[in-house]
């Protein structure tokens, strides 16, 4: 998840200036109106060493009235604390009716660190996450609003960081033994926080990754995060909390800074020469039929997901990769609007069902993401129903991989151009005009909740296990040549 | 859980008869409200070998339309399935819109095998039980009603049964190698399970553990658990199942069979002379002391539950238990009504944060279990907060047994005549007269509802990692007695 993150995302002192203004008067009403509805609120900070959490927090407090939240800095547990289960500590800290307790570190810390640190074994923190996963639960089934931040910064940031810590005496304290080594460990963290960020986003208690190399963007998004969930929680009542984030379309008239978007920082500008273009495709088929034979020696299942906007190349796409190989091993699934009889059922059930047996290959022309964005878009699925599904999706496929599956997801992008190009070119062609509908037209319409759905999607389904790759389709032959290195890529992997 | 089922409960078959009448009559009509309303039903029976699955199943059968369920009878995945991930032959077997699907054995089988016979280790089946979490969560939230049921029969009804089939020559073919190769296992399986009955009862998908030995009650009891189920679901329409189990003062025109209590089969005629009384009391006093400090030297915390009827004797019991203790490191914990500021949080908080420290003793007069007493016979917790209490409590327990902390978990039991004498004898006496008060006669009016949800505490949390003791409380000597050995008991375990 951590890749899909913007991080050039960044506000300008100037543009800082009134939305700090705006969001500390909104946020301090928010607080008299939580604490009359009674809501307890607990504020999650974790992140990078030097990633700006106490700066943020500061921002918080400047906007609150001191007498209702409380900072908590959960270090390492004290010799005392250690004499308590592990739990203990926050469970001391958690807010009484009305008020707010802001974490700063949490129950997350020390698995990352014993972790990274092999001194636990697998089982072990796994246990410690269902734990996690109990205590959050409880929590948030019993009304608490709880929001967990992950401030995210580059390796690159937080050298620069550092050094400006380093070199001066005030702070210099701050980038001690422990902070230095971590950095060492950087990889090794970035693969814990990958698998701890998949591991507990929930329904009920989903992660909220900050773009936090612009300290004033991170202020920015968590100060609005905080504010949208506090106002909803607040009017909910006693209600257990769906999900926490608020969505752009839901709020036009509150939104300070823009959600990262991961299709933002797109380059729909590559392009492959025709010479090119030929010899790469070439060469990739045959590499492909190679390599769909040893799967097929080796059993594995390949999964591939194409989706994409309409007219982005899907269908192009599919047959160049289908083209050399041997049918009695791929199939292709369609999927369209479920049918009554799929309807009538979980929706997960038709893909579950339609999985390639272990040595074939199945490619799924649009997929169970249609739960969170043409269900969310069109409204066919409740706001609880698609904001529960990123977890259903990310466990369904984790399943898939515990088994061995190798899993590629494509979303294919363009620009809202290139498509009206598309679009007009197959209204002008007798033979390709049944490819265009008025729903076409339609979706094209509403391409900016399209657009946000995708973002959110993106973020919050690339695991480590099961990354999305965004594939730049205004060029065709570009879009179909890297379709399918990704795909000789990732058989390659599991191949090994 | 399973030791404290009461395996003795049996229906006569002259009572059979008319129970099985009536309640075929009603799954009938229960089975149209369910197909009219769309109810996606799931029955999963796992049990014993020969604990009657089969019987159970024709129970049902036998009340219902055909054309509206289907059982599907899930053995070993056959080389096919084994060519998808595990979950996918339950995918494909779930029922569609008002439908009812019957899973004789399902997703729990394959894990405990492998459990027990050693294939996977501990990491791999957390995440296979991981796993399962969440493809039920995913069901129970998405509307269907997901009813387990573990039939269970104790070792030497299943060796008649074997018996009788192996001497079958129609039947000798259900006891194979297998089933004799698990009977030879009892212990290792029996380990595993009371694991699996813990790990996932969830507030969403609890387990029914049903009375086998007498298989006419097994049935009555099945067929009126899912009876129960499916009005309440049907009537409830698309909202997710909070929890199943019907409670019997909830329906008293509906019951047939009474849930097993294990309360029903306490021995309150055990009782100890003077003499033996005074001697033996003087010697675990001794000994606790020893232990005590032996604890404090390892670091190992104590808790010590003590439940039990008004009058039963938990202070006359804690004041023997804690008589030669070092006072430094034991602290007595009574709960009473909750304050103000203890009900501005979660119900958990108030145990969680006066826990004792590593190498203390904390004894609580009464206890968290006031959620799923107190609290559900009063109308202070609503049905769906009790119901999810037990796995909440299960999973706090869990958290303090993996910390290391030693448990004992008493019910101190008399019978309702023994406390109105002992009532009666609080109120002639003047200096015992504040110990009784209209709180008590109170609570004694409500003894039946009392008395349920005592049993179904008891059946629900008493979990291998930390089971319930019931206490005969009649003989006071005999109550204290066994208090302070079962806690010595206790305390030479995890001291090994």
């Amino acid at each position: 998840m951590l890749e899909k993150v913007d991080l050039t995302q960044a506000l300008r002192k100037a543009e800082w200036k009134p939305v700090r203004e705006d969001l500390e008067v909104k946020l301090g009403q928010a607080q008299r109106v939580a604490r009359e509805a009674g809501l307890r609120t607990v504020l999650v900070f974790e992140g990078w060493d030097a990633a700006g959490k106490g700066g943020v927090i500061s921002a918080l407090a400047a906007a609150w009235d001191p007498r209702g939240f409380k900072v908590h800095n959960l270090g390492l547990p004290t010799a005392e604390e250690r004499l308590y289960p592990s739990l203990t500590r926050y469970w001391r800290r958690l807010p009484a009716s009305g008020t707010i307790a802001i974490l700063n570190r949490s129950w997350y810390r020390r698995v990352l660190d014993e972790r990274v640190d092999g001194l636990v074994d697998e089982s072990e923190w796994q246990r410690t996450y269902d734990e996690i996963d109990s205590f959050e639960r409880q929590l948030v089934t019993d009304g608490y609003l709880l929001l967990k931040f992950w401030l995210h910064i580059d390796k690159q940031e937080q050298k620069r960081r550092f050094k400006a810590l380093s070199e001066d005496p005030v702070y210099a304290w701050k980038v001690g033994k422990a902070e230095r080594r971590r950095r060492r460990q950087w990889s090794e963290y970035e693969q814990a926080v990958e698998e701890m960020l998949a591991r507990t986003s929930t329904g009920l208690a989903p992660w909220e990754i900050v773009a936090s190399n612009c300290r004033r963007h991170a202020r920015a998004t968590v100060m609005q995060t905080v504010l949208s969930a506090m106002s909803r929680a607040s009017a909910r009542g006693d209600e257990p909390a769906a999900a926490p984030a608020p969505t752009a379309e839901e709020e036009p008239s509150t939104v300070w800074v823009k959600p990262s978007n991961p299709l933002d920082r797109v380059d729909l500008s590559l392009s492959v020469d025709r010479d090119t273009y030929g010899r790469q495709l070439d060469g990739l088929q045959q590499d492909l039929r190679r390599l769909q034979h040893q799967l097929y020696r080796e059993r594995i299942p390949l999964v591939i997901v194409y989706e994409g906007w309409d007219a982005s190349g899907k269908g192009g796409s599919i047959r160049r990769l289908t083209r050399e190989l041997d049918p009695r091993g791929y199939e292709v699934v369609p999927i369209g609007a479920p049918t009554p009889q799929e309807l009538s059922h979980h929706y997960l059930r038709r893909f579950w069902i339609q999985l390639p047996k272990a040595g074939h290959i199945g490619i799924f022309d649009r997929s169970w993401y249609g739960r969170v964005l043409v269900e969310r878009v069109e409204g066919f699925a409740s706001e609880t129903e698609w904001r529960r599904a990123y977890q259903e999706i990310n466990e369904f496929e984790a399943s898939l991989v515990r088994f061995g599956t190798a899993l590629v997801k494509f979303w294919l992008h363009i620009s809202p151009e290139e498509q009206l190009r598309r679009f007009e070119a197959r209204e002008a062609d007798p033979f390709r005009r049944w490819k265009i509908t008025p729903d076409d037209w339609r979706n094209r319409d509403k391409w900016d909740a399209y657009y946000d759905a995708v973002g959110e999607m993106i973020q919050r389904t690339s695991t480590s296990y099961a990354p999305w790759t965004v594939i730049e389709g205004d060029d065709k032959p570009w879009a179909r040549v890297k379709a399918l290195r990704t795909v000789k890529t990732a058989l390659e992997g599991v191949l090994g």
